[in-house]
């Protein structure tokens, strides 16, 4: 075990339920933890989801052998920042925000050369509507897929600071997930279809529907299962999507372009035909998935 | 107990629900069922939905007090053609279907007259992505709302009709069921926006996804629960579908552009703080939905 200090920054419900995985599987090293809400940080200690809660992220990160940066990906990415002139070789930065591109970005020239920590860009696919510590989960992980964005430079990174993101690697697949490596730029395309359009998609006909329904006391009884699993996303806070909005405008605005473009098509089909190849393409990919 | 003979004429998964839920909840006369596809009658008899297979539906209807109407719109829009002149005063014909105002339009001078049976419009907000009497389940009602979207010419059926009628919305209420009583035009109106549309949202969605990555396997391992609940009605059968499309089609129309539009304001907004009243509208709903 070449791990014995993590430091999580951002103890909400991703950071939370990583501490709260690594416990539940063994890790048997200091978990320290910040967090810009002394509410959520107080949460994240008292769930057992840290050992120790630091004055300051820099504190934290300083003494870590691997810091995790948790919360919106503009956080993260002043994090990056932040933390670069602070750190050294030997020490690992990671994380788990949604958007890939943009981190990798920022922390070209600044993580895995030669005199720098290393930086492995990592985003596990789970998560819910609810934020929060309180809500955090030591099982979020299990079945899901930690995605990892790596590129040449971050894997040039100096031979201490690569070990840990070995072993790191090694405790996401503890905590129950598919491991899977993809370029940063493919990684936020894909991200755009099968994560931020879905959410995008349940805000838009949530909103639509408290625009309709003024008085929600005549549709709340009458939408049975299907309103409430299309609308469960409409519960995600601002503050983290803004960021994926933020910073992966363009794969996203492609993406609900089409999905306008085809909503249109099905309304101008609905008596034609071509109703039946939207329903059979769609049973398709269902058919497939179970 | 004046409701003796129940026959139901399509014994997929809502009419095989029925029938369990009738001898779940104490129901001691006797339950015929027909359907088009001896299958699903057979496997509704095995079940015990039903308690006889019979040979034609217009066998069932005939001997019946109490026939339910099961099955895509249109069927049941023909059923209610066919029934009428075979039936009498003292006879219900009841129906499940998901769009009323068709119905209702069917069923004038054709029942509730002095000389005819009697027709009470409902449709219970329930059902599952999957069909068939194999996935019928005696508690699927339960918790769910039953709409009825009677007129005045309904509520002045034959008095021996009337009466079958409260008995059978007092068999609802015994499954769990809430009981609305809707305008037909409202109905529809109101199942475009909470019923209709999410369904339609779910297919486009999820034809659009299977259209763009032929290969799922990249996409299957990476989407989490939000991707499956946002693609889980795309499973949803076009055959029961093209009839709601059919015969709603101006409302389901109207909520289709309406949702373009929001998807097209908010892909303008992306990084405007337009995007944060979208997400606190949609925060708004979700909230008071709990």
């Amino acid at each position: 075990m070449l791990i014995e200090r993590v430091a999580i920054l951002g103890t909400g419900l991703i950071g939370a339920s990583v501490g709260l995985a690594l416990r539940a599987h063994g890790f048997s090293g200091e978990i320290s933890g910040w967090d810009p809400d002394a509410g959520e940080l107080a949460v994240a200690l008292r769930r057992g989801a840290i050992h120790v809660a630091a004055p300051s992220g820099l504190t934290a990160a300083s003494a870590a052998d691997v810091i995790l940066l948790c919360g919106p990906v503009l956080t993260i990415l002043d994090w990056l920042n932040r933390l670069a002139p602070a750190l050294k070789p030997g020490q690992l930065v990671t994380d788990v925000g949604s958007v890939k591109g943009a981190l990798v970005e920022q922390a070209r020239g600044r993580y895995n050369l030669r005199q720098s920590a290393g930086f492995l860009p990592g985003h596990p696919m789970a998560g819910k509507e609810v934020s929060g510590a309180a809500n955090a989960d030591a099982t979020l992980f299990n079945g899901a897929a930690w995605l990892f964005t790596e590129t040449p430079e971050s894997r040039a990174m100096h031979p201490a600071s690569r070990a840990l993101a070995e072993e790191w690697r090694g405790w996401t697949e503890k905590f129950g997930c598919r491991v899977l490596d993809l370029e940063p730029e493919r990684h936020d395309v894909l991200c755009a279809w099968v994560s931020h359009l879905p959410q995008f998609v349940s805000t838009a006909l949530t909103a639509l529907l408290q625009d309709e329904f003024a008085a929600k006391d005549e549709v709340l009884p009458i939408g049975g299962r299907a309103l409430r699993e299309m609308t469960r996303l409409g519960a995600s806070p601002y503050s983290m999507w803004r960021d994926v909005a933020h910073t992966n405008t363009e794969a996203i605005a492609a993406t609900l372009l089409a999905l306008e473009q085809r909503l249109a098509h099905l309304r101008e089909n609905l008596k034609t035909p071509e109703l039946r190849e939207e329903f059979e393409r769609a049973n398709q990919f269902r058919g497939s998935q179970r």
